[in-house]
């Protein structure tokens, strides 16, 4: 990370807090690690998000529909995908300091050290090394490697380790209150779930013919080691998820259709192509037959914002297997034509986006700090520059002066647009700095009411991108801030 | 509860999975206990209830902003907030069945059967005795009450019973990685306290002054001992709360107000007033001075659906002695007056709903059996009133029959209205049986495109309610839809 990339992270971050985005969680008990708390304006933000996609995803597709599944499922779920067995890190403790680290990451750090030192043949040998006892779950050989590289901890300086220890990353609870039966429980990992083990129920109930789309924004906890960078690796986290259900043979071909359609959605907002790219998982995970990421390049290199999954029938397959419930699909169409079954469990083409790292990207995205200054003076601005259908509120409303009768006018003005918008009201200070204010959380018009106002109706509005005003009816408000934050211009 | 009543409650738990609003989560693993996912249409509903509830609290209000904190919290919150030492009910389990119940519940059962049996005295004796022993947190007590009584566990049938022990009804989880640090968290019980340690930053952030309100919906979880009635009573349920910030000495006067907006918000549905009934607390919680239920006549009786509670500077001052941090709000317009003091800990008054009490409150309210027989034949439907702005779809569109064209006039429509309203197309079937399955899920309209349609670009209209139908210009359909299913019906 260049310094002026890094400043900028840490403007933005700053800002979140200045002006009511993002705060860390508990911060009067001097916080929560990995857990933040989302302000007025970020609450309102993260909002336009989850609905912008669920408009595209949901709204837009007569084939797609929505659910809202449970956080807690049951147990036996996570066995099904995997999670209990396979969704873990290697860990080592240092017995001197206490302090627990990934030992793969340990291992890294050296192989990383070692390139930077010239010794590419042992970097290169220790990345084998690694990599065979990671492929075949060879935890003493982690630890053998640890040793053989004399790895220390950094904190105590020692090499005194425990064994490598398998580290679920799995929350789980104790639910129930019968004595003998109080069951172990998971806070689900991801979202995905929930929408598999409902996938029959949704499909009869709503009579949905392959292919079909179901969608789901929600919570998902993941007790990570190593959670850092602001919102990007959090312990509690959103998802905005959609599994789109195929027949087998044809995923190839959605697969296609699903990567290019969401970094369309991406690409809607506005955002520089450049910023974003592709990137293709050559290590695929036991359920998929393809996989890439959209990244986008945030002030700390390129990172993924979201994921699209081929998984083929893998989820399914297994809750089939451990429910022993029928999770095939009867396919009319295929009957009709006279081919040999009409029964199958689909494939699975999924798209996963993090909320979290998308509201992240539209944070940096948007964050200016402009020059303003003339040749007779400096002056500058910092600016959001989200899209208007994101901004958290559309239109500020100011009257000109404390008195008069002007605020009383303001407030008529507002009265009327708060039925459709979210609008603000202030009347404190110069109006120079109430403007300032309203671009820093990304305000598209400021709406000015002054002594004119009283005899004609009309009002000064002042655009957040040009900084250009124009006197119009206040009785046209409605429409000039309508036709900018409709999301029809997002969806059509 | 009646035989007919009966009759409608399971009916309508029978319509939610049906229809794809409500499905018991993790159905095809049988379940798992008070827990339940809200599938196609009951996201949609849901969603449209909170939406409603954010726009008439947030929107609506200038001085009340909304924020979305998370379900991890730091635990010493639930120290402050009493959740750690008082949430809890007191527990016996018999040693033959192994199961477990409420002390308290055993004793209240037989206190009513002694009313039956026409004991009173006894009943009165024994309902005193239990209070006292309740209110001294005396649990040997409740358990010599219970083996005095002589009762028997239903299931063994004996009164071989464990000593009563305090059952906290949070969930807790380990959270990190650090080997001597892995801290007990808590999912939280309630959203209200999410809002109070974060209540300076948005002021602050904000520039609120008081009396303002923050407002959040989100998820909030109780391990229920007993969980029933549906989705009444969950493990995991959501919450609609907002805290308002006021003077000290002023709590009286915004309760009451509130108390009345908050009602006037159910009755702006449509619902009728005599379905509804305020519920004053008589034993208040520790950290109220006044407390209202608004109660709905569900089919199992008056029930809790939302509290305005006046919350006085409790939490906030647990909140200042638990964190050392100072929670004080500073009243510039206090010090202006010369008044003594400018700084002081604001009262709260709270305003909280059950989403999903809600929720099933509006499904009850909506669901009829209507008999549309006539003297030539019997028939009937089952119709889901629901106010248009709370309606999953907003319009159906069919084509009269699957070819000529049709079809695709009938999609060139849709494309044009899916842009502003959640649409659906269907081609099946007969129209009468079209228009019966959007009548169960509540559809306000019904268009059916014909040939004529194809000649003058009209089609038909059938409304939900009254079954008339009229025809009208297509390009008109956006402003009929618009008109009725507009927020500004329910906000204005």
């Amino acid at each position: 990370m260049s310094n002026s990339t890094d400043e900028l992270f840490k403007n933005v971050i700053s800002h979140c807090k200045e002006y009511g985005f993002v705060f860390q969680s508990s911060e009067i008990y001097d916080g929560l690690s990995a857990v933040y708390d989302y302000g007025q304006n970020g609450s309102e933000l993260k909002n336009n998000i989850k609905t912008y996609w669920w408009k595209a995803m949901v709204q837009m597709h007569d084939n797609i529909v929505g659910i809202d599944s449970a956080i807690f499922m049951h147990p036996t779920i996570w066995k099904a995908s995997g999670h209990v067995d396979g969704f873990s890190d290697p860990m080592i403790d240092n017995k001197d300091s206490n302090k627990r680290y990934r030992a793969d990451q340990l291992l890294e750090d050296r192989i990383a050290k070692l390139d930077e030192e010239g010794k590419t043949s042992e970097a290169e040998e220790l990345q084998i090394e690694m990599d065979n006892a990671l492929k075949a779950e060879d935890l003493p050989r982690l630890r053998e490697l640890i040793i053989e590289q004399n790895i220390k901890c950094p904190l105590s300086g020692t090499a005194n380790w425990t064994d490598v220890r398998q580290f679920n990353l799995m929350f789980s609870t104790q639910m129930g209150a019968v004595a003998d039966d109080a069951d172990v429980v998971y806070l689900r990992p991801e979202t995905a779930q929930g929408i598999f083990v409902n996938y029959l129920n949704v499909q009869k109930s709503g009579r949905m013919k392959i292919p079909f789309g179901i969608a789901q924004i929600g919570k998902a906890f993941r007790n990570e080691v190593i959670a850092r960078q602001f919102i990007i690796r959090m312990r509690e986290f959103e998802q905005m998820e959609m599994q789109y259900f195929v027949r087998p043979g044809t995923q190839k071909e959605w697969f296609e259709k699903w990567k290019a359609a969401r970094l369309k959605w991406h690409l809607a907002l506005g955002t520089d192509a450049a910023k974003y790219r592709y990137h293709e998982h050559t290590k695929l995970a036991h359920y998929a037959d393809a996989a890439y990421d959209i990244e986008f390049d945030f002030p700390f290199g390129f990172k993924e914002v979201e994921g699209i999954h081929s998984r083929t029938d893998f989820d399914l397959s297994q809750h089939e297997k451990f429910s022993r419930k029928k999770m095939q699909y009867f396919d009319p169409e295929l009957g009709e034509d006279g081919k040999p079954y009409g029964n199958y469990i689909p494939y699975v083409i999924e798209t996963s986006i993090g909320l979290d790292r998308m509201f992240l990207l539209t944070m940096i995205n948007a964050y200016e700090e402009e020059d303003l200054s003339t040749e007779e003076r400096q002056d500058s601005r910092t600016v959001l520059r989200l899209h208007p259908c994101l901004a958290p509120v559309k239109a500020a409303i100011f009257p000109l002066t404390k008195k008069d009768g002007l605020p009383e006018k303001a407030r008529e003005i507002m009265d009327k647009l708060k039925l459709d918008f979210n609008i603000q009201y202030e009347e404190k200070d110069a109006i120079g700095k109430r403007y300032r204010r309203q671009d820093a959380i990304g305000t598209p018009f400021c709406i000015t009411v002054d002594h004119q106002t009283l005899e004609d109706n009309t009002v000064t509005i002042r655009h957040r991108d040009t900084m250009a005003q124009e006197r119009v009816a206040a009785d046209d408000l409605e429409k000039i801030i309508g036709g900018l934050v409709s999301w029809k211009n997002l969806l059509g």
